[in-house]
């Protein structure tokens, strides 16, 4: 009998090698009720249509990825990073996401604070397109690896802190990846910090390969690495946080794969973690 | 006209093509004062004839790389990893080294909590041994993409906190590289409290590649990254150490290069790093 995961959400990016209407036919198949979608994704499309597809495949549109990249060495590539991320929000909009997620941004040789002032600033300009659109915006601290040129925010309390100095705003929150975070000593304490201040508002899944071969598509299915996956759910959980969990297993090896038996291998991963969440559809 | 650099020291795996003999040979020629060893070099030698090689080319042994692995999932495997420490602590002592680096471990799949505790348990065990030999012991934070399988100690902040859990003892300290921490939010304040615990035992220096495309093996010469090294250098002074600084290169493309040029490279970009120390041999 067919499976309903009612937290399990796939991003686009996991089956890379699938169109956006291959993703949308094989995810609910399997049980998947939410989608994230990469912005290559729907490039170039009517996005009246694409929102209309999404919504016939009765998937939940959980993020749009990604806005942010927000530091730069000149005025006018912030200035480009604020337009992109502006057209991100209309993007959000038009397809029905409630959520864009913000890889933040890093310039290789500027200071890792200068970069987190020029972070802040971007997201200062975009929040009131944002609030106006009613589009949450999701800072994803990245694991430190990627702070030469991906995100000069690290850690969660980074992430919360760029939320406080902006004055907790509503629409302006955090998106846990175990990937990115699972090694951090204070994770549990600052996703309790987020959780109170409400601005939990996504939560990432896949695992850390040993030995990692590649340092950006080498991330492993549940399962397959050394994350406790099940206990940061348990803390993300605690927050009262009951969103969808995104699957994002950006992999050379896994998308050289035949796509249909990945996804059988994403669901099996995922029931095996939170059994007790899976159930027959009605 | 030959430099001589008084706080320039280069780990052999720096040069890893070239044996022991070259590596004496040929550092001090360039104006290296110090030398750091990988234990694979002196692997089965006579440490007596290899620590009377090393006074005649004049070099100071700066460190003995490396100790450390304590976390291990069976007691026998800690013991087992106790008992290597211990042999790396008599080696340090033949050759004439007056510390050893260690690269604290991890178990895959083990809780970075539960390995921090057997690593503090493992420093324990053999400070005693470590004491009556003359030789420090240095924790050495490790990036946290390693903390899969090699290190859970991944910031100063967690070295200087299992130093402080073990009372502080004279002859435990920490090892700073630039590589591993450069990322760290608190590496300031952190390197500053482990300047007033007269705990900053060494300074290794390396860059951060953009891209870098190897986890192990890709690590800049100075100047080739994002790294700011003279920055972090000046904190690390700051704390009144007065060390040598060790060249730590690791990377798959320089040991295919001629090592005669790489040395040449390092001296020229040691030189723009630190001008002002680069004098004439008297």
């Amino acid at each position: 009998m067919p499976l309903k995961l009612n937290r399990l959400c796939i991003h686009t990016a996991t089956t890379k090698p699938w169109s956006l209407e291959q993703c949308l036919a094989e995810y609910p198949k399997q049980g998947a009720t939410g989608i994230s979608i990469w912005r290559q994704a729907i490039e170039g499309r009517d996005l009246n249509v694409a929102k209309r597809q999404v919504n016939d495949a009765g998937l939940e549109v959980v993020s749009l990825c990604r806005g942010g990249f927000f530091a730069a060495a000149s005025n006018a590539g912030r200035q480009s990073a604020i337009d992109d991320n502006l057209r991100a929000i209309d993007q959000a909009n038009a397809i029905g996401a409630t959520m864009v997620v913000l890889v933040c941004g890093a310039v290789p040789g500027q200071s890792l604070i200068e970069s987190r002032q020029q972070i802040t600033d971007g997201i200062a300009a975009i929040l009131p397109a944002a609030k106006s659109a009613g589009v949450k915006l999701a800072i994803e601290p990245l694991h430190p690896m990627y702070c030469d040129d991906r995100s000069a925010v690290n850690t969660m309390r980074q992430a919360n802190a760029i939320c406080d100095s902006l004055g907790s705003p509503d629409h302006l929150g955090i998106a846990v990846d175990t990937y990115h975070v699972w090694w951090d000593p204070e994770l549990e304490e600052q996703i309790a910090a987020a959780g109170r201040a409400k601005r939990l508002f996504a939560f990432h899944i896949c695992d850390w390969k040993t030995p990692t071969t590649d340092l950006l598509n080498d991330r492993g299915l549940m399962g397959e690495g050394c994350i406790n996956i099940q206990e940061i759910s348990d803390w993300v959980d605690a927050t009262g946080f009951t969103g969808h969990r995104e699957v994002e297993v950006f992999s050379n090896q896994w998308w050289a794969a035949d796509q249909h038996d990945f996804l059988k291998q994403i669901i099996a991963s995922y029931v095996e973690l939170f059994a007790s969440e899976a159930k027959a559809k009605p």
